[in-house]
């Protein structure tokens, strides 16, 4: 007999609200650019050293969905700046988040990332560690190549800002009472800010620098970036993990005290709040005590909550976009922030 | 009664062959900027993360020679380029190079760096990732704040080269069979590109840019830094651990196979080359053992060898300033080729 899955109760209130946004729907007005931005990673990949180019193929052939080269390229082309610039700027923001995820995994001991194995799961952290910064150092020296100023600013603060994120991640680890606001703080360095940087760059690609339009657009990214981590963390407890390639709780498990929770810890009643205390500081559940802290969660409004609040700052970010010109940039730019918070993966 | 110390009996004929040269001799000329390049440290290392100042003040406090940020302002003063800029450079080449290292001992696993606790020492490698991303990220966005682009180029290149040279010391990990053109080409990844980025920009600053100029101050630094590191790699068999902070036979512990090896290996008799390959791929060793390696590198002159390489290489930047004018950071620079080839740590 199958044994159900932990996750199975509660996945389907969280991801029935609303039909799911698939990223295709999001990426069909840069398509095309989206495969040079491919040929261009295979390209930038290449290095002289024969096991930088195993690891390299290897996170290459294991890339995402492209979600920052696809709101880079869609800020450019909602302002008619999508030029051969916007795909390499394209390009090297993928690369940094390919550095980021991989120094990430190996921060986290992570073996496993959608399912597949990770640098450090397959070779060593070390590996990970080299692997890493070899792509930053690519990444800084292709915008230095192009003259893309601008975005090598924004690129290096996303950088900095992205490694605050893991800083605090390393601080508020296990902490039960980790704060709302401090949750924000975190997860907009870890996720916001480099979707951020990601459409701040699409807008100031073409030299244009308008200072109100350039904040405007990364606010736009951070919103939409911090709606997106929000969600990511309701699949810890929520997502199929078939889908996700990633075990239920596995966060938890790292430390990671994420909205759904914090929340609870904030609404439940004393007794309640004892119990969810003890549950969420253990680093292995029973199928009992994992369902009990789901359902302790869930009976604070700890999952409702963390929904509305994805949703809350997601509207904030499709009101910056209020005077933006209609057309199908702008249209797939809305797309994305339904997708951020509609979508099983 | 005391032991005597592994280190000693090679200890002087590698130490002897010329007066030992301080670093305060060749730092004389641009002693104040290099005040202002602590100054400048102090303020890039403070950030809004707690957790991050903690180690970013260890770092600090443990920094070494400034080796690197001198041989750039000596190289700026050498062509009249002493500037506000050259000091700005000179701080961000230190944090990469502190970046450099804090990740660099979390890949070797080291627990000690001139005798004091490194930051995977105690924190832990996760924490060293993050520091290093952080200070690499701090020093792009410190050199696009200045607009120092021809700055900014070199030392995205330096880096990806270093990742480069880690790679490589990874793929040639216990490798007994490793060449000298093989081990000159990790080296001058490692060490060398990081010196000739640089006395790079140190002439770059002022922005004349003669390439011919660039490319043989580059040149200068790549040897320079080339024939420090061979130097360095003669300490882990012949210098003192209570100078150098690190017990010997750790890098050949780590499977690092450098040039006085490499040269014994190649130019042993047949009986001693079995011998030493043999205890050379051993992680430990007793004082006989370690004694006998030594004995068989000596008998087969790998240390004279070394030592010649490291001298030649030496020779080679001397001449690269043949015709640079003469005065003092000329000079300095010429005590700095002294300083890499006679020191004892």
């Amino acid at each position: 007999m199958l044994r159900r899955p932990l996750w199975a109760a509660a996945a389907r209130p969280a991801l029935e609200r609303s039909p799911l946004v698939s990223i295709t729907q999001v990426q069909r007005p840069v398509r095309r650019e989206l495969e040079q931005v491919q040929v261009q990673l295979r390209e930038l990949f290449r290095t002289p050293i024969p096991i930088l180019n195993q690891v390299g193929g290897h996170v290459l052939a294991t890339r995402g969905k492209k979600f920052r080269p696809t709101v880079l390229l869609l800020s450019a082309k909602l302002r008619g700046r999508l030029s051969a610039d916007a795909i390499v700027a394209a390009t090297v923001i993928e690369m940094v988040h390919a550095a980021a995820l991989i120094h990430d995994d190996a921060v986290d001991k992570s073996g496993l990332r959608r399912g597949l194995p990770t640098v450090n799961g397959l070779w060593t952290d070390e590996m990970a560690i080299i692997m890493g910064d070899y792509l930053y150092a690519q990444a800084m020296a292709t915008l230095v190549r192009h003259q893309l100023g601008h975005a090598m600013g924004v690129m290096a603060r996303a950088v900095g800002e992205m490694s605050c994120g893991e800083a605090l991640e390393f601080q508020y680890a296990y902490d039960p009472d980790v704060t709302e606001p401090q949750y924000e703080e975190l997860i907009f360095a870890k996720t916001g800010s480099l979707i951020g940087a990601a459409t701040e760059i699409g807008v100031g690609i073409g030299r244009t620098r308008d200072p109100r339009m350039l904040e405007r657009y990364r606010r736009f990214g951070d919103h939409l970036g911090t709606a997106f981590q929000i969600v990511d963390d309701l699949f810890d407890y929520l997502a199929d993990p078939q889908v996700t390639g990633k075990p239920v709780g596995s966060d938890l498990a790292d430390g990671k005290i994420t909205l759904p929770l914090i929340a609870a810890l904030r609404d439940a009643t004393e007794r309640d709040r004892k119990t969810l205390r003890a549950l969420a500081l253990k680093k292995r559940w029973t199928p009992g005590q994992w369902d009990r802290l789901r359902t302790l969660i869930e009976r604070a409004g700890g999952f409702a909550y963390a929904r509305r609040r994805a949703q809350q700052i997601a509207d904030q970010a499709r009101a910056l976009l209020a005077g933006e010109p209609r057309g199908v940039a702008r249209q797939a730019l809305e797309r994305a922030i339904d997708y951020a918070v509609a979508r099983d993966h």
